[in-house]
């Protein structure tokens, strides 16, 4: 080790100033033993409490560490300096680990790298509006909220916010002590999960359905069995009886996009209240309703109190957020309170007060209106795409509502998508069959074509695209 | 209803306008029918076709909603007017509900209002330039990160600035990829017994300890054990063989305040190697060492990968920003990564990226430089102003660490304490007892006196208060 002091102040400060440097060059290794206070002042010439007075500050810097009996050590780690541990395999701990073990590999969108268009699912509406306003919204809220421990259930005037929300948007009258403010739609899914299913108790779920809503309640330790849905959503007749929670989109079917006519609606309230089971109504997209007489939410029919009712504001702003709402009925409200609590004691305060922020401003409704418009131009922009460039070869559902519509393939089988998928990647498009959210096979394939994350130019593009290569294949 | 319209404009947005003004004054009721369109054409003069535009115009404002074959009702619903359900009573759904059901009362710190001085644990050291900063940082993290699904382990950049700040600041080497986000302390507790402990496994915790944390593995199904800590900290001695996990404060037993000896910690990793069982470490405020020698984080010594070290920025920051990491043993990380992904996807970005901000911008490490002086200068207030006011009635702890110090009180039984605390709260001060927080008595009562919450002026004056009330107790 080569040592230079500057000639400038104390010797100890020079010293200490020279192993700093040393240490944050990386010639003194992370983790390394430093020369013993006797070498080094006789190297150097220095006296040894010099030398010692030198580590005492690097240890107050915390560059240093002294373990006791053993010397002074350096204890600034550069990440490229890391050991790269290679794990121990260390078999499942528990039930649920195991299960954990078992789910097939889970991924979050992404996968778009290295393409012009990604027709994925998921991908948000990007709004520089929107973003400015969270901005502006997120500096005011960290500067007038409390820095305390935020209230468990929810920031009160939050929740009364989303009750005169739910009102006016979805029909759904909720007493704001009724509602839980959670960490997005799948906390919705895993707290109610707990405090409702044992492991073993059956969860039924719409086939198709949203593979990590599945995979939590698989985690979790439910029996999950699949639902057929046809063109008036869940087939209540097939529904299992032992069902204790049955799981369901009814805006918006996902992915297959059509909604759950009133019949089966009253059909399903009747089920629960016979059988004492739970409704999870996931209304991921609901407010993005394109028609002119949107239809209220489930829960809005619930007079037996069977529905728990879960909105998110991922949707709405964008997915980064992590923030969605339970309406819980009220004999459940207790657990859901304490079981939010006691994982993770409620949500962060600031992001919730950005949000009540919003919707004191009136802002968030207003950009809801705007994104509808905006939404609503990009799935013209999408079927009229369709209409030019392939019609006859792809069918297109009329749903309307939501970030996405199912594009049906006839005469397709699923070797014949997976070679449209591949040509269209060669292409630089992104396409995403359908099929892997069916348990049961769809009787035709299709696929799931998001628009919210293209300009209408650029998905007038990605058609172009998809209509040569659905003409080009064999 | 008496409906007035202005004479301004085409007459359906006249009729419009007026049910709007009517619905919005509370004068039409929300959930309240309208009058039917061939009620109304003929009571105001107006053609049923005018009529019908109004109503379709309120319906697309989301004022009204259409029920099919039923007609149109008003949709908006002013809190006030919300009917308060009695909740209907329902069983206890999940063996999970049942124990949240079985557990005592819970309340998060609070409890102060009307009090003078509240020498309450886990008050947040107020700071307006860290507020300021924070304010700052996540504005500008709003307006520059992914708004799509964040990392659910967790910011890349996040975790390695994590990861350089525990070499530096706790003698922890951690590989970034071992590292997960999570929402706080409890959440990494909440995983942990997800991952690690089937219903009826053993955890054993520290007596006394943090009560949140008992109530989070009772409610996981975990057969909690306490185990009787001595001035060394835990005693390794008593612990179960069959302990699955062992939850340790070791840097600062929480609430008795003392420090793990290195005896212990040795003893600890041994048992935990030898009975292949897992240590929790919640090192809540191990960054917050007012000694010059600061001691390493029991993870440091951990040469099996037997120890899940948890740290958390609530302390650091404040507690409304829900914010820790969880360091895993490799062989368990990817179970961790997916019960997070699983429980809520992952944290809110935003407030992921404005942390990575303050470290890269070194405001963090300054602003705990900054608290830790100015923590030192309250405690400095608190154990002088003990000495003061009241020695020989109440002993300090010298714990060199933290927010907090016990107090305890020689000659004092439990009805006494009572008698002091509600003595100290007649003169506006907040007393907390430390025996709640063991489940066998501790040798003689003490107080737990959180010192981050008032400035030193006020300690100076809270303890002079405690002296008196001392002094004045029969």
């Amino acid at each position: 080790m080569h040592l230079q002091l500057d000639n400038k102040g104390p010797k100890h400060e020079q010293l200490a100033r020279s192993l700093r440097l040393a240490i944050r060059s990386g010639q003194l290794l992370s983790g390394s033993k430093l020369p013993s206070t006797r070498m080094l002042s006789e190297n150097l010439g220095l006296s040894r409490n010099t030398v010692l007075r030198a580590y005492e500050q690097l240890r107050i810097e915390r560059l240093g560490v002294m373990r006791e009996g053993s010397g002074t050590y350096v204890n600034d780690v550069p990440l490229s300096q890391v050991p790269v541990a290679s794990p121990r395999r260390v078999e499942a701990q528990s039930a649920f680990a195991a299960r954990l073990r078992d789910l097939p590999p889970i991924t979050l969108g992404g996968g778009g790298a290295g393409l012009r268009y990604d027709l994925q699912y998921g991908a948000p509406l990007v709004n520089t509006k929107l973003v400015s306003a969270w901005s502006t919204a997120l500096a005011t809220a960290a500067a007038t909220t409390s820095t305390g421990y935020p209230h468990p259930q929810g920031l009160p005037e939050l929740r009364e916010a989303i009750a005169r929300f739910l009102a006016t948007w979805r029909g759904v009258v909720a007493d704001p002590r009724d509602i839980v403010v959670v960490g997005g739609t799948q906390q919705a899914l895993s707290l109610s999960a707990r405090v409702l299913l044992d492991v073993g108790a059956m969860a039924a779920m719409e086939d198709p359905c949203y593979e990590l809503a599945s995979h939590a309640l698989r985690a979790h330790g439910a029996d999950v069995v699949g639902v057929r849905t046809d063109d008036e959503g869940l087939v209540v007749d097939e529904l299992p009886r032992q069902a204790r929670l049955v799981h369901v989109t009814p805006s918006h079917q996902f992915p297959a996009g059509l909604t759950m006519s009133l019949r089966r609606r009253r059909q399903l309230l009747r089920f629960a209240e016979e059988n004492s089971s739970w409704i999870f109504e996931d209304d991921y997209d609901g407010e993005l309703s394109y028609s002119a007489t949107p239809i209220a939410a489930l829960r809005s029919l619930d007079t037996g109190d069977r529905v728990i009712y879960v909105g998110s504001f991922s949707k709405m702003m964008f997915p980064s957020l992590r923030l969605a709402y339970v309406v819980c009925p009220a004999g459940l409200r207790k657990d859901f309170i304490r079981a939010k609590m006691l994982e993770d004691l409620g949500c962060p305060a600031i992001e919730q007060a950005a949000m009540h922020l919003l919707f004191k401003r009136g802002a968030f409704e207003r950009h809801l209106g705007a994104t509808v418009l905006e939404l609503r131009r990009r799935r013209s922009s999408l079927l009229g795409g369709l209409a030019r460039h392939a019609a006859g070869r792809i069918e297109a559902d009329d749903s309307q509502l939501g970030m996405h519509v199912v594009g049906w393939l006839p005469g397709f089988d699923a070797a014949r998508v997976d070679r449209l998928v591949a040509s269209a990647r060669l292409r630089g498009l992104g396409l995403h069959p359908v099929h892997p959210y069916y348990r049961v096979p769809p009787p035709r394939p299709g696929l799931l074509l998001g628009f919210a994350g293209l300009f209408p130019s650029q998905i007038e593009e990605a058609t172009r695209i998809l209509g040569d290569c659905l003409r080009a294949l064999p």
